[in-house]
């Protein structure tokens, strides 16, 4: 029971100062999603409240579920970016059904995330390779914030990838709107310098390191304060500044998604491929943070925890969500302790939902397309190419697909398509093992490679060490190998298979290794095994092989060197 | 020059010895290939002469370009029953575009193949597991027999399953035609007779093995001319028994495949599957005869020999073709010296096409029903079901899956899920690798798992041998597994790494080094490698990781044992 309901473990030793500090820290994350959550709305083409909708019950469901004591889950960009991706395929943006799309896309996401958990496939999520992952991410920002230009223009511009997003930009050049343009631009210039200025000259004014760290989170709201003040002095939303507008003044409104096979079958494919990533999103920053504390994360816990937040997401007004790096950061740096800090946080949010809204009205849209701006440039990192390109050229070019497929084919195309090629790419490196040809290092028991060491070796035993687990993509190399190699060499009496780097024999390569026996008998060439691992020796006796075998098996590599030479 | 014409090879020194073998081998094979290649035109939904039309040009063009010497090339029966499943989803068997649409599937087919040879894609063959290609094989195998069965009962059935073939059989069972029936039924059980009984029959009664099997190979032949005689002395066909009719007597025709852009998309998976197992079933067949007389097969050149082929047959009125197993081997044993004898083999088939297709007016349907029959059961085995689950499950559940769904959904879904299974179940194994703790086998300097032998170990180093290739897909689990391992266990001060199965590290895999590396330096454990292997160890030291290592590399596990004990 407390395994699936990890609040039984850490609720029963909740305490005074945990809440103390479970308290502070969900009030400055309140401070920090206001804005942020509203942003995310908008990016994922969705009226600003259902972003505060899409922080409350989810966080509050996770704090339920979840195992990790700092994430902080709702909108996040890459997410928001890839629900207005789906949808804007799917029903037009801004539409009535849009809206009830994007419930659906969470609750089909939320589905999928807690099958997983039951059925425990996370490990599914590690076929998305870390290079992947950051190109992804990176050309994910990349089109975030240059779909978020046109708000800061103030002028309208659309598109599903970064060359039609640029195309639409410059063809709408013309209608600028200047004043939006410099509210918009010099809101972001400003948090670009909350980021990297403030905090240093904060520092060297004399205040601590953390009462900088809190004024620099509180850049956003200043931004958000100021320019709405702007608007609504000089009036400026009748000078074509777009402004958020009427919100209501409400909880959480109970909402249905729309269940119909239909739109479901439509929205599966987005659905699994949201899940997964902002599944992996989540997991890495929980297990980040928990490891400075020495806490663990259940991987299949962490699933039915965000599972149960986009199920909620759905029934509440919000759109897919996951537990975001930079919250989550800020969440632990300012002290949480358990995550009460989440439900608090919700409560917070709650309060603004209900409360703070009509003081929205006159926040201009370049504000937040500011604030999406400088978060996401801050993910925006082409150093993986350079990275990969020096360690391992299949790393280099799964990235480098991922990130140019993204920009011009969209993210759904970006991420299969980076996934399948590092699959395809690993597997092809295993179709041609390399093979050494060992010999014995003088004074020691150990075998090395012939062109690498210099090693003692007799010309009638060739022994050889295949690098890889033979199975059915290799079974045929391995053939073709041996034949080449013994056919030319007639001194040869003996081949001897070193099995230190053999995993697996499967039965495809089971019946090749049976070929390779009775032609190598043939050619009058015995054939012999050494070190075999017990996994592999279990699987090889449940067959005949063993027993027809031409030669022995060798506990190690040296026992047949000595046996034989 | 040579290389991509093997004939300029083996045809500089053709002789007449060569020769003489070469037109006997021709003779049997022409006589074995003309009821063969009706039957199998009759199964892919075409006319009796596109079986001769597929045998004849083909056949030069491989002789030209293939590598095999005994390698007998045209229509088989499992890229028959694809050819006709894949037409049968496109256009109505019989109808004027159903021939056009073969030849496009020939040509698409023959192009593939051919750029399948020119940029070395043969590799990609090799994802065909031994069992998914044996199950895959039965399970045609089943539903090419069953599809024959409404010919020997002379009613009209039809199905692109199992089911659905045995379901309209029973529907139309009122309509039988006894004549047929007795007519079918009575050549199916000759024919079974001729592989089973008679060759032991004609050995007992002092034949030589050589005549006997010769003998076997016309049982066919004497069974179309017997039941052939039948129908036109007793009129049979005026009493409903379906007869093959008017064949044109004519050489190949010059035939134009259809390549617009619908018909090329609609055809192109359909053909990218025919080429692959076509390649497949060719290529085991070409290198288990090449191996008998020590000859080498070159398997992108095969590609290309059968790319050839397959172009050729698009242009001169056939249909997708491979290198057949039974026809190959017949050409073997009767003593084929090249290639030349596939030529001379040609030869006799266009004579076929010019003069005897009036004398098969009166051949009925029934007949070549039986032939197929009896030819396709030969290639069912089940017992490939109970190998499997006997070695391994995963190649059980691959060999079921194919199985099963070529059965229930046809041909093309049951061999891609066939794949596409083994592969995830494959890299599914790789996801948790099997670690071993290893400790020194006495009076070696040999280390084994510290579970199956009885080995020395000291409670400070803990030697682990993790039996995978680090990537991306099991990054994350070595992370839990150390991390999990080494926090309850306070005595361990040293970790060390065997990484002689170690294959590869991507960039993943080091970015999870780094990580352990930094967290086991926090619980003040050092980490250590040992027996990295060269190619591995030349990839680390592209990085820095190799420097910011808290241990040390040892070339060998004793080495490591004994500075770390």
């Amino acid at each position: 029971m407390q395994k699936y309901l990890p609040i039984l473990t850490w609720g029963r030793h909740y305490n005074k100062a945990a809440f103390s500090s479970d308290i502070i820290a969900a009030l400055i994350v309140t401070i920090m999603l206001i804005p942020q959550s509203l942003a995310y709305a908008l990016l994922a083409g969705l009226p600003p409240q259902a972003g505060l909708y899409a922080s409350i019950a989810p966080i509050i469901l996770y704090t339920i579920f979840g195992t990790s004591r700092a994430l902080a889950v709702g909108p996040v960009a890459v997410i928001s970016l890839m629900t207005a991706a789906t949808l804007g395929n799917i029903v037009e943006q801004g539409a009535m059904g849009y809206a009830i799309a994007a419930l659906t896309l969470a609750f089909l996401s939320g589905v999928i995330l807690l099958a997983m958990g039951v059925f425990k496939l996370g490990f599914l999520a590690n076929f998305l390779s870390h290079p992947v992952i950051a190109g992804f991410i990176t050309a994910s920002g990349v089109i975030i914030a240059t779909s978020q230009l046109k708000n800061i223009f103030g002028v309208d511009a659309s598109g599903h990838n970064l060359l039609e997003l640029v195309v639409s930009l410059f063809e709408h050049l013309g209608e600028i709107n200047w004043i939006t343009f410099v509210l918009g631009a010099s809101t972001t210039a400003f948090l670009f310098w909350v980021r990297k200025g403030m905090k240093p000259m904060l520092r060297a004014r004399g205040l601590t390191a953390g009462a900088a760290d809190v004024a620099t989170k509180a850049g956003p709201v200043l931004a958000v304060v100021v320019t709405t003040l702007v608007v609504w002095a000089f009036d400026l939303s009748a000078k074509g500044v777009k402004i958020v507008g009427d919100v209501p003044q409400s909880l959480p409104p109970l909402t249905m998604p729309d269940v119909s096979m239909n739109l479901m079958t439509l929205l599966f494919v987005p659905a699994l491929l949201i899940s997964i990533i902002g599944f992996v999103e989540s997991i890495s920053v929980a297990q980040t943070l928990a490891a400075k504390k020495r806490q663990r994360i259940d991987p299949n816990q962490e699933l039915i925890g965000l599972g149960a937040a986009n199920v909620g997401a759905a029934f509440t007004g919000g759109f897919p969500v996951t537990g975001g790096f930079s919250r989550s950061v800020v969440n632990f740096d300012a002290g949480a302790e358990t995550p009460a800090a989440g439900a608090f946080t919700a409560v917070g949010l709650a309060i603004a939902a209900l409360a703070l809204t009509p003081l929205i009205f006159f926040l201009p849209k370049a504000t937040l397309a500011a604030t999406i701006i400088v978060a996401v440039l801050s993910l925006v990192d082409f150093s993986i190419l350079k990275r990969s390109w020096g360690y391992s050229k299949a790393d280099f070019f799964a990235v480098l697909t991922t990130i140019v497929l993204t920009l011009g084919m969209g993210v759904e195309v970006g991420v299969t398509a980076g996934v399948i090629l590092s699959i395809f790419l690993h597997l092809h490196k295993t179709t041609k093992p390399h093979i050494a040809e060992v010999g014995l290092v003088p004074n020691t028991q150990h075998f090395r490679n012939t062109l690498r060491h210099d090693v003692q070796t007799v010309p009638h035993v060739l022994s050889l060490r295949i690098d890889e687990s033979l199975y059915f993509a290799n079974a045929k190399f391995l053939e073709d190998y041996l034949y080449d190699r013994v056919a030319g060499d007639t001194p040869i009496k003996h081949v001897v298979l070193m099995g230190s780097a053999i995993n697996e024999v499967d039965l495809s390569a089971l019946e090749s290794l049976e070929a390779i026996n009775e032609r190598l008998d043939a050619m009058g060439v015995k054939l012999h095994f050494s070190e075999i691992k017990g996994p592999v020796m279990d699987r090889l006796k449940r067959e005949h092989f063993l027993d027809d075998l031409t030669g022995q098996v060798f506990l190690c590599q040296y026992d047949a060197y000595v046996t034989l030479k």
